[in-house]
């Protein structure tokens, strides 16, 4: 009974967005249904160092299959210039919740690109219109990757149109897609014109306004993860049908925190979270001519349910490194 | 940048007990100068399976040097019967506080046995008579050893009293430390007549009265955790000056949570917290004919520090096995 190690690239290998996006939608519907552990997270502020680590733990139980697991993640946004070093890293244990073996400790940080594409395809999938063919992306890292292989399981995207303040990395970002769609650098208005667009960065000053979307584009607004930070304008929000991940977290640091700490937002503007709406408890789209967006803050039923993914198919190719880390070996 | 994987064995090896006690030492005395960041407990609570997870995170400056990290832990009393597994198996991570980066992966299981001893050695070294010679262990298992080995780094111990319901363990355990000190198999009485006594027993109903101990007995009351449990009576307790490792968890699960919860006890029988008492902030002992008692649940901070140890000694002996989990081995 040894750990199974799995590393970014393995944790990659194995995390197919087709069992992730199904895998992420039973844990909302658990988490909705009352069948999911999923204490607050736990925040370890270290202003000496501009940074912070944080403690995600969760149970869920799907019916089929339960997990659980923790996470650790930090947040320095200064890695990078001082430490050539990555902003965000994970660390991810998955632990069997019957006898609470830890079967795998894995790179929480693939996995959280993942799992966070996963989230937005799973809320795409109960908000865009039907036939959505077009992607629009602002910001052109990791994540915008995950955004696009997520949701184009969900949707048959066919167009996508990449904006980003740094044109090379946009240019990069089609080149690397365009064998599989119709790609192209294009403005935030354009990007925010199509079916479907989602937004993933760290700004603090909003960047897409209501006048750019279309009249039914569905939006995952990613980036914000901290408060201060936004990237739709208040008007475009209240004028929007309004579904989180969870209404603690995106109060406090999502993308509406800012206008609802202001007041400019209420819970009266907030139409669900995605779980009501996965489980029915809530309508998801309504009328093919509105406006919906979809505020991700990610949540540790999130890593965990995505964990199991990767875990159990990891597991079925022979991959990772195994390693008897409790001295458990002979149990 | 690989993260040290270190198995229990080579925890255990590279965990000597007086470099544990100096550094758990200062992480209470960081606690208490407010240069530690220690969020509560997170319970992921799974009555199915009878058992429990929890989360605990944490970071502490001593000055000369900070760490951080979380540990992973659970609790299934049933594991032995249904799956031949420990009750308590944990997992550590311990990170670099200024970058973040997983500095290693850590059986946590003979981690906690091991700080456990420390921290009861700390409490012991400001809380025993100067010459204390004989300590008195009620429980024989593993944690008794810690605290033997810890105990002995902080007063000249030569004399061992070991009481466990189950003879033959006893046995064995006085077999295992004979070479080192004189010891024996007695009573739970004599055991309590020594000058240090450690009890280390799950129980429901005290075993340990105050007729039984001696006039200047230091008590490390180690086994209470979880409301209920406790090994001393309340007379016993009452009568003593009471030191707890951290008053939210000691009333809610520790030695005391029990008449605390009655009222029996209350805060004005409280002496004072351990890192109040390693700073200067309370007295520790004051008299030569006083019973004192230290109240131990276990904090997160003496995780943190005591990984710091292994971490740094393993590094310096070439122990562990490194894996680049997080594919920052350019970096």
């Amino acid at each position: 009974m040894t750990v199974l190690l799995l590393d970014g690239e393995t944790v990659a290998d194995n995390a197919p967005m087709n069992g992730l996006v199904d895998a992420i939608e039973a844990a909302f519907a658990a988490y909705e249904r009352g069948d999911a552990t999923m204490p607050a997270k736990s925040y370890v502020d270290l202003p000496q160092y501009d940074g912070d680590f944080r403690s995600m733990p969760a149970y869920l139980d799907a019916g089929d299959w339960d997990a659980a697991g923790v996470k650790w993640v930090n947040s320095h946004p200064h890695n990078g210039e001082r430490h050539d070093l990555p902003t965000v890293m994970g660390t991810m244990i998955y632990s069997d919740p019957e006898t609470a073996v830890p079967l795998s400790i894995m790179d929480g940080t693939a996995l959280t690109t993942r799992r966070t594409g996963a989230a937005a395809a799973v809320a795409t999938d109960h908000l865009a219109v039907e036939g959505a063919s077009s992607l629009g992306l602002v910001g052109a890292g990791a994540q915008s990757h995950a955004q696009l292989d997520a949701i184009a399981t969900v949707r048959p995207i066919d167009t996508v149109v990449v904006a980003d303040a740094d044109t090379e990395r946009a240019q990069a970002f089609v080149d690397a897609v365009s064998d599989r769609f119709d790609a192209r650098v294009g403005s935030i208005a354009e990007a925010a014109g199509c079916d479907v667009l989602s937004t993933v960065t760290p700004v603090r000053d909003p960047i897409v306004d209501a006048d750019a979307v279309g009249a039914h584009t569905h939006i995952n607004a990613i980036g914000a993860d901290a408060p201060g930070k936004h990237e739709l304008t208040d008007d475009l929000l209240a004028a929007a049908k309004l579904v989180l991940d969870d209404h603690t977290q995106c109060t406090h640091s999502g993308e509406v925190n800012v206008p609802y700490g202001t007041g400019r937002l209420t819970d009266a503007d907030i139409h669900a979270e995605l779980g009501e709406v996965v489980t029915g408890a809530a309508p998801g789209r309504t009328s093919a001519d509105e406006v919906t967006v979809f505020d991700s803050t990610g949540l540790a039923i999130q890593d965990v349910a995505a964990a199991r993914v990767v875990y159990e198919r990891a597991t079925a190719a022979g991959a990772g490194t195994s390693f008897d880390l409790l001295g458990l070996d002979s149990a």
